[in-house]
């Protein structure tokens, strides 16, 4: 696909652009564990900044889980920031640094709607090996310590 | 396109949904005032939000000049949230009120990363009526009062 070349301020976390889809695993220490299927787009128009769209479904009845979106900015050249919109009515902040292609990332602040029930406090670790994505979410949430919740592989399947 | 249907909690802001494709301008104390493209994509996945996208290009020479995504949700029938994520590294949520078709809405809480410059208190009136989607967004922002900012309108493209 022909477009506008990737701006160079955002060209370290170009390894992050294209469709990404795969599975992962949920756990919790309040709910069963459970296997979710995911799909990543990350686009770019030439700005310093990459767009973000993300969704996942349950892998029993392919019935829609969660979806997010926002957008990635680096600034320093390894400092990582991503700004998120939830559509459980929860906006975040989240920041950290990149090295090489691994990115560690941490909540650092959250926004909410009048009806939006709880602010999670989230941890990203995401390693990217040519067409492979992994990555760690952790979470703390509902009265809950930070602890392990999301884990999953994609694989990228287009620009 | 069959899909699943609209959730009863949100149906009432059903007339959002679709491609809508117009033109607007920009005005602000401190700049010249300006013409641009805009594209708006409103989706769903059958669950009570309503999925967000949205960019806008110069008409002088087509380049990218705004983005943003998040979510739609409603409360108590009338009560409409707005969250979303700018890539200038802002977070914002937005509420206020439906009524008929429009909606009303004001910036209520904001979050933003650590390089993100400034942080805007917008307004935005929308009206649908048919296929015709106008909108007035008054901002805040660089010291200056709240003022009108930008107005636009789009014809809906496709579902």
């Amino acid at each position: 696909m022909s477009g506008p070349e990737l701006h160079p301020d955002i060209a370290p976390l170009g390894f992050l652009l294209g469709s990404w889809i795969g599975e992962g695993t949920g756990y919790y220490s309040t709910i069963e564990d459970f296997a979710y299927g995911e799909e990543i787009r990350v686009s770019h128009v030439g700005k310093p900044f990459l767009s973000y769209t993300q969704r996942t479904w349950s892998l029993d009845d392919g019935r829609p889980l969660h979806g997010e979106s926002g957008f990635w900015r680096l600034t320093g050249g390894t400092h990582v920031e991503l700004v998120i919109a939830h559509p459980t009515g929860v906006v975040e902040v989240a920041e950290g640094e990149l090295s090489g292609t691994s990115i560690a990332l941490a909540t650092t602040a959250t926004a909410k709607t009048q009806s939006a029930k709880d602010v999670e406090q989230l941890t990203r670790d995401i390693r990217v090996r040519h067409d492979e994505l992994a990555y760690d979410l952790h979470m703390a949430a509902v009265g809950q310590p930070l602890q392990p919740h999301l884990r999953a592989r994609l694989t990228r399947t287009g620009a």
